[in-house]
């Protein structure tokens, strides 16, 4: 088995990959991730009224609550291509199941890249003998590689806890960069964990740490067709099964919502052209929910985000957007902190911007939002918007 | 007077122009628009909960229905600026008001620009009875160029109807440019009119010409805190007076709304950057209602407005948008027609990419969107978005 030097495996997962030029040619597209031992699943995808085809067939197996494979390609999302699309998920499904020797209703495919086009099957198809075959050949690096889109970098987070006193190893994976908004994005996430663990904790885990993490990142206030969140827990590591009555479950679930907000972070830290990272955070807002909204109305606004790209504490576009955003504030209220400067105080200005434009030349942005009506608070990270985005989108397909 | 040579003017209207350097040097900043009797008025405000100052007064000032003046300036804002902006407000209102000899209240302030920054009534003081001085020596595009911020080109629009045997004459002008969204924008836009209308009557055909043209167009789905539309009917075209019973109410409401609808399609062609003119027509949703939120979904889409940008013909990206509006809509049904060319069929590939990819090189792109569920249907106008418009907002106020 390849082994990769900087990150820990959970136990009982094997890792392929492959070159089927779904992608341009001499970039890998393929993904083969196989349990060793029927794994415990969960899921979660995106609430895009248009699913495509493999997101709809994971949603149904994940109800099962168990899996052996996840097959993976990028390049093309196989959504929007009708009835041919569940066809050939199905046989992706399939021939994986068969090369592995396990059910095909174990199997589990995510596709990620062009929407409308099918998927090219004639090359697919001979390469998922291939993937079985090279099954431990390939490090969770050329996994996250394999996954990537537009994506500049990998993404990859591993960690260890103890749980009775056994050692529990998680490790996700995820692709991000454009597309991404509340509610995931063009967004696929794989995590692995050798904790044994029932399927209902499992999942309450799994929302409790995407609610918190991929729920929370934006990029361009788009989502898309095929968002998926997997986790495939083998329970290998030995602990005591963890059940939703368990006093574990609070651990496992914090590792677990850790892991999903540093990959959510890498996601926005590689959003598409994005040349700063950026956290808004409201604070005393009516409602938590109130706080949530707000916070996603300055992180979408392309006004607010070009201001960021360009350095300009321009702190009148926040309040606008939050203005616009219906959650109940007061102008003669709300406080604006940029970077650490307080550019508005009580609605107005403090005269600080240039002191804030100074601050905002570093990569990483926090705002704040301080609306003094109630108790609520959220945080949303979200990126600059760039001529680079512009250039990446406008030529995506071309 | 200073006459227009390309546009009717209405009778009883003087425009004068200034430059009080709030803007650049050398540019006209400030414009008043003055009516020789009073004016019957009426207006229409930004839904933003963060309204300038100015636009409180005029709100106020509105309900009156009557007005002689309205007095413009751009470059600033004059919002979030506290009780110093009420103050500025009032005070060219009444400086105004003094030298022209007209009752303060019936003086109408509009501010445009940077947010944020009190007005530099230092400045702005001494131009006012520089202005009313000037009054007939300034034409209509001198004053629609005052009111200009990033705006590339005055926008001026004019009509001439038949009313009772009574020629009436409309003309408009407005400025827009970036901020601009549903329920208007950073969008100023003053109409003038002579004909003979009662106060009720003006208020109901301006709110059903604004519904259908300024609340209908997105630049970039931000909501400024200073849109306005104000018209001023001055009754010197001798026609009968309309009421909201009268007959002549259809044909007034008419030109008014084929006149603002001209003006805000100016502003999306003058959209921040913009490339190209985008119409969006959702058609056969399940209601009105769902057609307008899917076609805004669409038009506000970063990824469907960079496609557009690079001449793509992504379809994907609409159907995404589409399906996390939220309307009523499902896959196997929509099919999507991009300048002619039918690139989705119930859902799925034409195979016509190529041959729309052509076709979306032309300046002006009309997307149809058939969602064949019911009898809604709505039009959005946008445009693209582009390196351009990043470039603008990044540098707004450096």
């Amino acid at each position: 088995m390849k082994k990769t030097k900087k990150y820990s495996i959970p136990k009982g997962f094997l890792f392929a990959t492959a070159e089927a030029a779904i992608k341009r040619p001499g970039r890998k597209d393929l993904a083969l991730i196989y349990s060793e031992q029927e794994s415990v699943v969960a899921g979660m995808f995106t609430t895009n009224k248009v699913k495509a085809a493999p997101v709809r067939l994971d949603m149904k197996r994940a109800k099962s609550g168990h899996g052996r494979a996840i097959v993976v390609n990028s390049g093309n999302a196989n959504a929007c291509t009708g009835k041919q699309g569940m066809k050939d998920a199905l046989e992706m499904a399939a021939l994986t199941a068969g090369a592995l020797k396990v059910k095909p209703s174990g199997v589990y495919v995510c596709s990620t890249g062009v929407i409308g086009t099918p998927l090219p099957m004639e090359r697919i198809r001979p390469k998922i003998a291939e993937l079985a075959h090279a099954l431990g050949k390939a490090a969770i690096e050329d996994a996250a590689e394999a996954i990537m889109t537009t994506d500049t970098f990998p993404k990859i987070v591993s960690k260890r806890i103890k749980i009775d006193g056994a050692t529990v190893t998680f490790t996700g994976i995820c692709k991000g960069a454009g597309m991404i908004c509340p509610n995931m994005a063009t967004m696929l996430c794989f995590i692995l964990t050798d904790a044994r663990i029932e399927k209902a904790a499992l999942h309450t885990a799994l929302k409790g740490a995407v609610q918190k993490s991929f729920n929370r990142i934006t990029i361009d206030g788009d989502m898309s067709t095929n968002d998926s969140v997997l986790v495939m827990a083998s329970g290998m590591a030995g602990n005591e099964p963890i059940t939703r009555k368990s006093r574990s479950l609070a651990a496992f679930t914090s590792a677990l919502a850790s892991l999903t907000y540093e990959l959510s972070a890498m996601i926005v830290r590689d959003g598409e052209g994005a040349s700063k990272f950026v956290e808004v955070e409201v604070r005393n807002a009516r409602s938590d929910r109130d706080a949530e909204k707000g916070a996603f109305a300055i992180a979408n606004s392309m006004l607010v985000k070009t201001a960021l790209c360009g350095n300009d504490a321009n702190w009148g576009r926040l309040m606008a957007a939050l203005g616009h955003s219906g959650v109940a504030m007061k102008e003669e209220k709300t406080d604006i902190v940029l970077n650490g400067v307080k550019v508005a105080s009580k609605g107005i200005a403090t005269g600080k911007d240039m002191e804030a434009n100074e601050r905002l030349k570093s990569r990483d942005i926090k705002i704040i939002i301080d609306l003094h009506l109630g108790k609520g608070t959220a945080k949303v990270l979200t990126c600059d918007l760039t001529g680079e985005y512009v250039k990446i989108n406008a030529a995506y397909r071309t």
